[in-house]
């Protein structure tokens, strides 16, 4: 049954029946809920007119494509959505060639449609393709879009981007971006323009207020677009993203067009199921839950990680009123929402900027505050360059508090925290440490408040592998914790969340192990792994971070600079490929990284 | 003598001064020269207005702050610009408290203005303090600089922006941002207004027709700003920005208003050097030169990394109508300008835009194109989550040429291009290179035209260390070539501009050393690696490249893998910390990298 041969009510009728899967299976499984929701018409629409197998489709951060993949033969496998070997939650080319790119960070759509656009003209199939971009207002706060808008707006490469606007992003509406967007008619140039055409109009009588009204009218039309129009983009809109037929007709003019052209889309989030509709954060993404009440039906957990940091840093605050911090778009996510509200003037979410993030935070430093710079591992990425000049450079004592760090689980390839280590040791001035547990947290939180320099500390999605061992106590510059210290040749050293994956490994192999919690990568605790060698000679490294450049790769160059050359070490942390998405135990088991499984591989060294 | 005592006539004759010691100095050292030229009484005016010892002063890339470092006490030393152990050639406050920040890659200023205010609000000195931000036109095309005025926008914290407005960049004006902000009357939405409202006009007579052009007016003054007042954001402009009387006025204006202002400067790049008046790119940054005919100073030396390189790309794509590839910004510096005057429809200058560029080369080797994207190595910074994500995680055959890889000499701290091993060794899907001298660039360059997947070649500024060694065989993935094979204990290992300095070395030391030219970093050689292993116990390295992360660490990862433990390596990679500006060979005896030095450190290990 093609798309393209149904008439608008079958089509109308498609979007409930795309709505409805949707609901079902994100509410068994988790996964995006309102945007994707809200974007179904768009979708449809889109496939009315375009056609993904040769138009590139391009879907920012992709979250939202989930009426996408349904519509492009992947209904049948669709319950399988996030889970271990399933479909992806993003648009993924390895699963569907009507999928163009991986996208799972935001604000990469438009640099893809220019690219995408070279292309096209390049080989001269302009009259048979066009790329089609879609992307949410949230992902318009983020530079890299005003860099691809300046590159299109110059050159005219024929494309098709649509603006899905429900005045949300991930968290509530941030910047001066989306409160044009969202309100064109408050806009301060709209304003200022009425204000002074009404006192110079007074002057003039009923014939010119007439012009004036319409110029006004006029100007009111063009108003929310004009910032694409100056840019030299076209821009149509506001359109009711949620009117099929009119999404239809107006994809088709802008298609024809033959420039770029924006079209704005207005939408409900969560559009479809009640109980979302227009919530701003909460049903963006979630776990699975009763479609009826719409609760949550996760089990009761352990105590959250980020639940963690929130509670150490509200601590904190409470007695050092220069500590401040930002989160990139995150605001519950980090859990940096709780101390936005204790503390609305010192907490900031600056929306998808993590560039901005750092330098800004930085300033903060310079000015004698204590930032938290509250960014997941995998979007820190966005800010490589920022944490190397303006912070370490300057070496100003901004704490990166970079939370899921390691396996993330459902959201997979783009969202794990892998590289952090070896892209942040490489930093003169960065220190880098890690708490494993909740109490090392608050000592770790208590050192990283006090230190005069860069830092940066990582912890997991989730909560923390729980371990009995003996009680951590306080984090000191440099210092390691021995946890257990044996007559043994083998010594286990574990990294943050890797203290436990060690431990519970210890207990399943029949010999003895010191086991030590380096607490730092950098510095490392040179004396301590000093005297260790010399009682210790197989040393295993247990670590949630890439190999390559990683903590065994740390260890390895202090030895190497030490002179001491008989250590054979073993580094369990992940092997130089992409980690697929899924449950975060099938996925370390996919690894060989469940204690079990990693018991063996220390045999298997010996 | 206090620049706020000075009359307006004193000031300008202080303006003149000014461009004349600056011309003196950097005729005879080298450094930016039209657009500090051009920005000399906005920084006088900034000074008679702010106060840079309360005031944050700051300097977007802050190449064109040298009439800031005259006026704040350092005119005396002013000879000594970018010399060893002399002034920086950017702002830096371990220079003078005057010096707020860093800065030296561009687009960083109004974050760190945001920060400052936001910390300015915190401590209550809003009456006392306000951040000043200057800004060229070329800056503004980076994303971050939207990041942080949506949020400027919006929070509307007191700030002075003087965009310094040149035509200019560095190379010519890129994008729609440019062509805006330097051709209001242009625009597409004015022009577009103008025929509306004179179709709509000419029907309601005489009256109609005069309120109708009073609207216009208004209009066309605020035209060019109409961007940032949509963003929430005061403009002042466009304003004559060598018109010293005036600037001071409207700084004085911007700084009473208490709300974030940007004034718009328009200036002739080079001013009061009439050879260098209006240029666009050449004379951004110069070598020394002759003041009287502008003829450079600089002697005929080796052909230059990036000459080759250009050599080499021309020659591919006489055989290769796939092969493209973008600059940031820097067409000359990077040699791209030649294949974009060649191939107009297939090089491309994105503006300074990495995130951007990186992501669109991506879309286009998707479309089966073969990019070379040509960034220098500090650059490529902006951009690591998108080489991540866009390229290696899609497992496209971008080929990204690392140009001033290693120390770069008077551009200092900023510039060097010490991090991209590290970095990069990380990704999965990432294969990373280097030649050693001209023949084996081509034959590297030749091995990543045809290579399908991501790629990264690096090499230095300037000129390869020389060699008399053995020629260079074809590139082939993951393959080292032996360059000299003795019956020694010792083995050096050299990458990339590291085998010249490696071979240097060994012609002054009394022992025979056999030479790896490892050639690729990633995949390593591990076959070549394994054998060499049995034969050499004292391994090398050499390498322009950070220690943390870096050639070294690469090949103790893969000693610890392959069991091999009784390997004596020493890395000869920078240590860490961040390297100093001046001269490269002075800079490099600092860090005892000269070969003699190198001699002598090789034997201290044995």
């Amino acid at each position: 049954m093609n798309i393209k041969d149904k008439s608008l009510k079958e089509l109308e009728s498609f979007c409930a029946e795309i709505r409805n899967e949707i609901l079902r299976v994100v509410s068994k499984n988790g996964g995006h809920l309102s945007s994707t929701l809200g974007a179904t018409e768009i979708i449809v629409a889109m496939h009315k007119v375009f056609d993904s197998q040769k138009d590139p489709f391009i879907f920012d951060v992709s979250h939202q494509s989930y009426a996408h993949k349904l519509i492009t033969g992947r209904w049948d496998e669709f319950d399988t959505l996030r889970q271990f070997n399933g479909l992806c939650g993003y648009t993924k080319p390895t699963e569907s060639d009507d999928d163009y790119f991986v996208a799972g960070h935001s604000s990469t759509s438009i640099s893809l449609g220019v690219g995408a656009a070279k292309a096209i003209a390049l080989k001269n199939e302009q009259k048979e393709r066009i790329p089609v971009v879609l992307i949410g207002d949230g992902s318009m706060t983020a530079g890299m879009v005003y860099e691809a808008l300046n590159e299109l707006g110059d050159r005219k490469y024929p494309m098709v981007i649509i603006l899905n606007d429900n005045e949300m992003s991930i968290a509530k509406p941030i910047g001066a971006i989306s409160r044009m967007l969202s309100s064109a008619m408050a806009s301060p140039f709209y304003q200022r323009f009425k204000k002074n055409t009404e006192n110079f109009v007074d002057n003039f009588g009923e014939g010119a207020h007439y012009i004036a009204k319409r110029m006004e009218e006029s100007l009111k039309l063009i108003t929310p677009g004009m910032l694409f129009e100056e840019m030299g983009i076209n821009y149509i809109g506001p359109v009711d993203g949620h009117n099929l037929s009119q999404l239809i007709d107006i994809m088709q003019t802008a298609k024809e067009l033959n420039k770029p052209v924006i079209i704005h889309a207005q939408t409900i989030k969560g559009k479809g199921y009640e109980i979302a509709e227009g919530k701003v954060e909460k049903w963006h993404g979630v776990g699975p839950f009763d479609i009826g009440d719409g609760h949550s039906l996760k089990k009761a957990s352990q105590k959250s990680a980020t639940q963690i940091y929130t509670e150490a840093l509200l601590h904190l605050c409470e007695h050092n009123d220069k500590i401040v911090g930002a989160t990139a778009a995150m605001p519950t996510g980090t859990g940096l929402a709780e101390l936005m509200e204790k503390y609305p003037t010192r907490f900031w979410d600056v929306a998808i900027a993590e560039q901005h993030a750092v330098t800004s935070m930085s300033a903060l430093a310079k000015e004698g505050f204590k930032p938290f710079c509250t960014i997941y591992s995998t979007f820190l990425q966005r800010a490589y360059d920022q944490v190397i000049h303006d912070t370490c450079l300057m070496d100003l004592p901004v704490v990166f508090a970079l939370d899921r760090a390691g396996i993330v689980g459902e959201d997979g390839e783009t969202h794990q925290g892998a590289f952090d280590i070896s892209f942040l040791r490489a930093i003169p001035n960065m220190t880098l440490f890690a708490p494993r547990d909740e109490k090392s947290f608050h000592q770790a939180m208590g050192f990283a408040a006090q230190y005069n320099h860069p830092c940066s500390l990582r912890y997991p999605r989730g909560s923390f592998i729980h371990t009995d061992l003996v009680q951590s106590t306080a984090f000191e510059l440099g210092k390691s914790q021995l946890l257990n210290a044996v007559n043994s040749d083998i010594l286990f050293i574990g990294y943050g969340n890797g203290v436990g994956r060690a431990y519970e490994t210890s207990k399943l192999i029949d010999k003895e192990v010191s086991i030590l919690d380096l607490r730092f990568v950098k510095p490392l605790d040179e004396t301590m792994l000093r005297n260790l060698a010399k009682k210790h000679k197989q040393w295993f490294v247990f670590s949630d971070s890439a190999k390559a450049g990683g903590v065994g790769s740390a260890i390895l160059e202090f030895l190497a600079k030490d002179r001491i050359f008989y250590i054979k070490l073993v580094s369990f942390e992940y092997e130089d490929e992409f980690i697929t998405h899924g449950n975060t135990a099938l996925v370390e088991e996919s690894l060989e990284l469940l204690p079990q499984q990693l018991a063996k591989r220390v045999e298997e060294s010996l």
